[in-house]
């Protein structure tokens, strides 16, 4: 499960931050964690984890023009 | 991000209304709102943004026969 | 929705339990509470329902290569 | 439980709606909930479930004058 | 509703103060809320309101030998 | 208090109904739930309270440009 | 209080167990506690206390059919 | 903000009491906490800070008659 | 388990109240606990329970300064 | 309201990020709210809505010496 | 952090059960969370991860008696 | 208490940020907040206060390998 650590893992001491981001996309809510993360990506490193805060959208004509899907990334510190 | 709203765009005084509607589907998640966004729009318009509140569904013969989301859809009132 | 029963259903004195898994999927949110719910109907009969609880997942070299998705499942007690 | 849906009940697609009302009672709790069923019966049709969201009462003379229950109630939109 | 006011009260100005008190019973839920209205009755004034915050009970022999419930009470404080 | 009834106010058997609104105002958050009560009180009748749910705001040229304010309001059921 | 501990009892070091369950009646909220109380006591013992977690009821031609409390009860592990 | 402590005070061992009161205010929100403080500050000392714990109001004539706040005042315990 | 009484124990009718502290240690957060404990059972007399609610705590040239632990505490009211 | 598009906007795939801020003012709260988004803004460009998380303040002689809003500021990372 | 994989962990697929115990204590909030783990270490396999719920005790004589701990524990589902 | 000010101190429009980081220790919790503390004082500085957000521990072998804590640390912004 998300949170489990194989025998062997070493992650004592380790700290790590979690930023809070939007992302969006017209196809759907998991395409929205996707963008968000591949941009988080561009300028993080060792991205860990991630948990889904808010699921929201934009409506233009009674129909779905934009998923935006709030969630905190984590990622370890060096 | 979801809420923001472009330079010159004028809602000074606009007020706007939440419908809180469960929506159902057998084939995911987001179809389920999708559903719940076409229905609302038959009778209520300037639909402008809707809210994920709960996701859950029915199990029948251990599988999901139908996912059903509540949002709340937020309107214009003129 | 998610909670109505239609008339003529018997189910006065019923009493039901939740438990509470996490499904894990590569492929996305909806598929982790399918796996979830296909391995709690292996052992557990008289599923009724499910309710999302929170979505997660892991990033492996800034991509997301699991999505886990804690839910709780209720059944009948018999 | 609550959610449940036997085997050839058919939803697929549908959309329910909830609203939020506020029953009053000087019996007890259970009656302020049954009030506002009742109340709520007489404009609103296919009635489905309901959640109790808050408890509270008013005190008059050190004694409950008014139990107030707040419940959402849901009803399937045609 | 627990809230409104009727035209002509005039409570401008008015502070109130709330306490959190814990009711017990062998009867039920309502009763226990009414033995802790009956005892802050007896050294508070101007008892207002009050809102359940949470429903416990203990077991024996596996049967409720007590109910227990959390409530606020509000008072005016003159 | 908000709750406080006075004695001699009869209203055992009351029903309210919440509806979920959301003011802007380019002055103040005050002055947002003002506009949503204006607003609401132009169709409504027998308004009785309101709770503020949510404080939003909408930011141009890093400045606020809207305060919105999401409420709900109690009014009484005929 | 549902907590509290008269001196003299020795219970450093127990462990205990939660259970969620949903019991239902059609009498009251009340009777729906002890339905689920009575279930588990068939099989589970030690029972020590529960809390309740959520209210709900099913509606029939506009009226409780069901009601629907989720409780946790727990149970000290030998 | 709100919880800095500045090098050199001394707070070791120090104990704080919080307690929960309603303020009410004709004018607007900010003005019922300034009434709750007031009126705290006439019989407790040592009066520390404040947390507003929920913004309610009284409607009258489809107009606010009251703003109503609910705050936390802390003070140390001598 | 915090909640279990005892067979044989009484406590029909009895009645409890709530307190709300925050209790201060440089060495860590369970000795700020039982620091509040220590000044509430001065004063206090039949203390049952405590609840964690908060844990924080000030920083002083990048170290912990003070472990502030907010808690309730259950005392019966005779 | 604080989410609503109008036609035309063209958000798809913008990512937006959320940081946590602490205002403070001894004018009031919204004028603590607008000192940090005043702050924000000298550094941060894009800034899109803010949401208010708590309201709290200091004492000092009995009177309000500063309030603090803490509040998350969304702005779209390019 | 608690939730990361290492590059190379295959859980694609993997399920998850969490329960909810109670462990206590005399000597303060961490050894009780070593008791509940240290018991349901006995009796369940592949316990991967665990998340502190509610931190409570019970008083005896003006001291806490029993730290009472709840957490979930999560393990894998073979 | 973990939000006073002293008189005499100003920090009126001061603005303080808040980062959310996760600690991890072998030896406990505190410990594990002592350390994200410490990493985070070796690139920020006027670090003011920390808000424990949640607990949570990594399983190895039956026995807790990793504690990890999130929590919310808040500075002073220049």
């Amino acid at each position: 499960m998300g949170d489990q650590k194989q025998e062997g893992c070493n992650m004592t001491g380790h700290v790590y931050k979690l930023v809070e981001l939007v992302g969006s996309s017209d196809k759907g809510s998991d395409e929205a964690v996707r963008n968000a993360i591949e941009k988080a990506a561009q300028t993080l490193h060792h991205l860990d984890w991630f948990e889904v805060i808010e699921t929201r959208g934009q409506l233009v004509n009674g129909q779905i023009a934009h998923w935006q899907v709030t969630l905190k990334v984590g990622f370890r510190v060096e």
